[in-house]
């Protein structure tokens, strides 16, 4: 069974990302520091192709994020994408020439545009017409393993109001953003059960794995 | 050194208290599933005269609350008090006639009235006159020892705006109560910052200690 996991760092006050976020600053003012836990890992920093770093129980929780995924879906935050914000050049978004997914990523956004293949095996699909048509195009793609959804707040919003979340890792950063974009919010009527699959702390973070259930 | 610890119950979306509290539901609508964890435990039942119960990992968490605890302070819908809603008796609150606390218990209400003397060492005190003034008789009454800080949400909220908290543990529960009290909110400008102590995964919910700072 293929199924769409969320991975997402939130603050205890429920934020993930701070205010005024933009293609310039996905996750906003102050949001950088729900990744202090993330960013310093070894493992996180061969992703992008850095030497050294920290191991520790976060490792295996991060490469659990990409296990025995197919494809993944973002929103365009987090792609950075849209027109190149900084000239004429189109922008690539955040992720260099090799992209850490080495897989197919969909991006769910207003702006259209061509495929963008790049090195490793990532190649970025632009998607215009929703969420649905995003999840049916990532399934395909993925195969028969699961699709993972990166972010940012107002896709996962979308997806889990519209109840296709299987499941759902939060990972607890404990810092108050005080503002900003808030992981559950905008689910309008929706009715979402969770059920606690484990907690694993590790150094400034924990991170909660919830399976979502009919309701 | 004495410190103000709270412990308190969260949903994942950040609610310790449900829609439309009141001193007939503390918790509001839905709240009570806050300690769907807590009420089956075999500590809880013991504490509340009862016997039978679970023993799983919320029980030391649970105990942990009480240990080198000499005083309690809560918010007055925690305590259920003001004028007896149901008739003309002085209505006792929760907690029958044996409380389990067996220390001074200083309840921050807008409702004066004489310390109620309970069984079993619980003594009630009413204070009119602030959160300044319930923490320092609690300090005094606990001689040295911890003060626990019992909510609900709006006492909590008014320590940690006053920046009082030295310790805070949060039972994050996976539910989402979508609407209610939130913990960190009517926060003000108050700057607060956070380091986690520990973790504890338990059934159906994961204990999160975090040590307050100085921000």
């Amino acid at each position: 069974m293929s199924n769409l996991k969320l991975n997402i760092a939130m603050s205890l006050d429920g934020f993930v990302a701070g205010p005024e976020q933009s293609e310039e600053n996905p996750l906003g003012i102050g949001g950088e520091r729900l990744h202090d836990w993330l960013v310093p890992l070894r493992v996180f920093r061969e992703m992008h192709g850095e030497q050294g770093g920290e191991v520790n129980a976060s490792s295996a929780v991060f490469e659990g994020w990409f296990e025995n995924v197919g494809a993944t879906i973002m929103g365009r935050n987090m792609f950075g994408g849209g027109p190149g914000p900084w000239g004429e050049e189109p922008w690539m978004g955040w992720w260099g020439s090799d992209p850490p997914f080495h897989h197919p990523v969909f991006v769910v956004t207003h702006h259209g545009r061509e495929p963008a293949e790049m090195e490793g095996g990532t190649t970025f699909h632009f998607v215009t017409d929703g969420i649905d048509s995003a999840l049916e195009q990532a399934r395909e793609a993925a195969g028969g393993k699961d699709v993972s959804l990166g972010g940012g707040a107002t896709v996962a919003q979308q997806y889990l109001a519209a109840g296709l979340l299987d499941e759902i890792e939060v990972s607890v950063v404990p810092i108050l953003l005080r503002a900003g974009a808030r992981l559950f919010d905008n689910l309008d009527g929706a009715s979402i059960a969770l059920e606690q699959v484990r907690a694993i702390e590790a150094p400034g973070v924990t991170h909660l794995k919830c399976r979502v259930t009919a309701a």
